[in-house]
């Protein structure tokens, strides 16, 4: 009977609770919504109480490893502390994991949501057949997690990993941490939004006006469905998210070499619209990737064929998440099963 | 008594052998010119020659540990093959390391000499205190190393740290990998001489005109020296090489998150003049790095104050390299030592 641990996904709106053994099978699964205005303790007491609903639930399945649990926001990993976390007002530089620990009685472990997301694709999403690959999670901003060897790679400070705020434009648009030309200006949910009303605002966008016009919560699903219907400025658009994404991978494939790279996040739904520029931008800007790309980059869905050659005949492989909104969950449930 | 290794340095232009104890003492470094035009086979009889020599010359004095040798091209690691050199042309996908043991008889690990600069500044140098340390090598272009937990970071392909090919302005200058505005176009001593024909055919540059009049081989050391004689034109080149590099570090700090940036090479030592725009860029694009600068960054010159503080208290330090031009191969004599 395989033992099983408790992932949860806290995030500024949702809170989902995970029972998940450790094969990788989801036992249960429960969401809640993040009272986040109600503060801290009580955010926490919602969670406490779902997972010990949950624990006592499957406690005849087999041993309970722990609590993995995904923040948004920098965690500093020796303490437990939740050192910054913008959607989560009022739990920056708390001990949220004593605090989780004494309502528990049980071992807790807390990390990076991104970093959730990339160690939960590496275990049963579209790296699971790799020890080292990045992912790149394309949400409300764009955040990431790189993996070595089997585990998450924190650097000093718990900070690797911050691939949204690699500089794609030196003299580009202007981002909320001081820099210009991030690539969160230009591959995020909020920036396919943003060069939305740009191009309405040029008046060069009669298809994205209309659509802006009918709908009161404009989004980035709305200027995908645009660009699928063949709406040029909608596809340029899209153009731009693969161009930042093309040269943020390559970047990476010079720097890191892994054998793969996983994008991930809400915007990754829209794949085909803009992966076709991914791959032209690294196949001009990165011999490495050159070198290594395999003969059909978008037919290479999964880490399967990262494995078939040994040495300098491994491939890069870039390809799109597996799990969803899941992979932090699963991500979560791991911590504990590999950190005993 | 202390074992020994022998370290190589195979250059385009020179190659250089050490001996070279478990300590870090020099026994005694030989250096001949490599006769490339002569071919590989002269090149490795050279080699194993001045090998031999000092393997038999100390051999009373410890334990040869093996033989390292640096070599400037991407390296096949598990089977010892040189897959690339543009450096040494006639060199590539051969046998190299089954040529020099089967001459030697002894065991011989290759790397590449960016790789092996980086492995000797952690070992001796800049990066003595930390294990973990990315290097960058400005040289006739630019390369780079990574070392994690103390051992080189090879990629799965032996192609990782080439930080030189980072795209730096994603529409700028042609680089000969295909790529336009590769680091390697902005703060290589090519890139800077470079830099300085285009400002004296701009005619905005009345000095540096004058140098490159009186110096048939006006070089980076020569717009250095303009530099730090006031030459207003000289020193904007160096903020340009400052800037990309800047831009370069600000990425590896989001992505690694390491404690401490190498800056070696010989347009190194142009540090005065281009390091106060890295630390510039730095504070400007990085929050990371701003989130962790010491508070005399350009004071920071050694590991030991990345060390002061535990956690998330650690400082980002960016240092010159401390060996000049025995990184490489205090590096290479470093390998046998570690790879047993």
């Amino acid at each position: 009977m395989p033992n099983f641990a408790i992932g949860v996904d806290l995030g500024g709106t949702n809170l989902r609770i995970a029972a998940v053994d450790e094969q990788g099978c989801l036992l249960e699964k429960v969401t809640l919504g993040t009272r986040v205005t109600l503060g801290r303790e009580r955010v926490i007491s919602d969670m406490c109480e779902a997972i010990r609903h949950l624990s006592a639930k499957y406690h005849d399945r087999g041993t309970l490893l722990g609590t993995g649990i995904g923040v948004p926001g920098i965690i500093d990993i020796q303490t437990g502390m939740v050192r910054e976390s913008p959607n989560l007002p009022g739990w920056s530089d708390s001990p949220v994991r004593a605090e989780i620990e004494k309502k528990l009685g049980t071992r807790v472990i807390l990390e990076n949501d991104a970093n959730s997301a990339a160690f939960g694709e590496k275990w049963l999403g579209a790296a699971r057949d790799v020890a080292d690959m990045a992912m790149l999670t394309l949400g409300t901003g764009v955040g990431g997690g790189i993996v070595l060897g089997g585990r998450i790679w924190h650097g000093m400070n718990g900070m690797a990993g911050e691939f949204g705020h690699i500089t794609v434009e030196p003299e580009g648009q202007l981002c909320g941490c001081g820099n210009r030309g991030c690539a969160e200006q230009y591959a995020s949910a909020t920036a396919v939004v943003r060069m939305a009303r740009e191009a309405i605002a040029n008046g060069e966008a009669p298809g994205l006006a209309r659509a802006a016009n009918s709908d009161a919560e404009f989004s980035a699903k709305a200027v995908y469905n645009l660009a699928i219907q063949g709406d040029e400025e909608a596809r340029r658009i899209f153009r731009r998210v693969g161009r930042a994404l093309g040269i943020v991978l390559a970047t990476l494939v010079n720097t890191l070499n892994l054998p793969m790279y996983v994008v991930g996040g809400g915007v990754s739904s829209a794949w085909e619209a803009f992966s076709p520029t991914i791959f032209e931008e690294l196949r001009s800007r990165c011999m490495v990737y050159a070198a290594t790309a395999p003969a059909d980059p978008l037919g290479a869905e999964t880490g399967a064929s990262a494995k078939v050659e040994p040495g300098t005949g491994r491939k890069t492989i870039i390809t799109r998440a597996l799990l969803g909104s899941d992979a932090g969950l699963y991500g979560a449930a791991r911590l504990p099963m590999v950190n005993s």
